[in-house]
């Protein structure tokens, strides 16, 4: 059986921009102990957008974490205390320029929960209409739309790398 | 268009024993800078299991950093060097006790390509036969069976919250 793990010590690493770190010493239930690595993340939404003529709307941008260029859902982080409806219709327009009249959630759920609690909000949104994007000033994005079929193709190839996009896009098939 | 971001400077934060963390300076498209504050992490697997009966093996855990008991698929991170495949095979049998004559690759992709670099490759493992689950020693892990639809259902009502077992039931939903 799965019990809590009492916090006995925390450590604060560091105060960063975007994340925290911090160590917690923890009690396990036979009275040893353990150390935590734990990433502290605001929260973050996703956004499949999909057009009136059935393409989904992708973004392509540099990633430094991954050294790689990934096609990706647009997604943001949350400010503090930001509704996440709000926070989807706020990061979509910015990202694409798209606004939408309809946005229907997906899921909520934690993208690594062995280190981090960032949790991600998915939404899909639909009834587009076209506006000019507006992306964060060290934000270099291309955008990409492609047929529904060909989005679920490139999973199947493995030329879309990215869990929350995978997610969004296989949530959305189930919800169409 | 997107460009590589040239890194300036590298700074080490944080070495620990699951993740470390680094705060690299970048040259953007337009000269100015920018932080990106990475957490390097050695890569996992996560494995849906499916028993001869069609139920989906499942593990309820304490995870520290989102401060909840999660229900996931059997995951676990790589050793260095060590191939996927067999990490898979390992952890599968470790939380489990289950081993499978049948691994299916389903999809590698990154958790959190926004400040990490974690990739986690998924697997559907089918013909299972039963041994005995060894957990790490600061593992504490409950077995859940459920039924396929049952897995579903409870994606669909928010009682999985755990991005990778999501993905992957729905991607083994689609290699049925």
């Amino acid at each position: 059986m799965s019990i809590a793990e009492k916090t006995l010590k925390t450590e604060r690493i560091y105060e960063g921009k975007v994340i925290n770190l911090r160590v917690d010493t923890v009690e396990l239930p036979d009275k040893k102990y353990s150390k935590r690595e734990i990433v502290e993340h605001p929260g973050a939404v996703g956004i499949i957008g999909i057009s009136n003529e059935g393409q989904v709307i992708l973004v392509r941008q540099y990633r430094k974490a991954v050294d790689d260029f990934l096609l990706e859902i647009p997604a943001g982080k949350m400010e503090p205390k930001e509704d996440p409806l709000e926070c989807a219709r706020r990061e979509f327009k910015e990202e694409t320029g798209y606004s939408a009249s309809n946005f229907h959630f997906l899921s909520q759920c934690y993208t690594s929960p062995g280190f981090s609690n960032e949790k991600i909000f998915l939404y899909k949104a639909e009834n587009l209409f076209k506006g000019i994007a507006e992306p964060d000033e060290d934000e270099y994005i291309e955008i990409v739309k492609i047929g529904f079929t060909k989005a679920l193709a490139k999973i199947a190839k493995g030329e879309i790398q990215d869990c929350k996009t995978i997610m969004a896009i296989l949530m959305a098939k189930e919800t169409r």
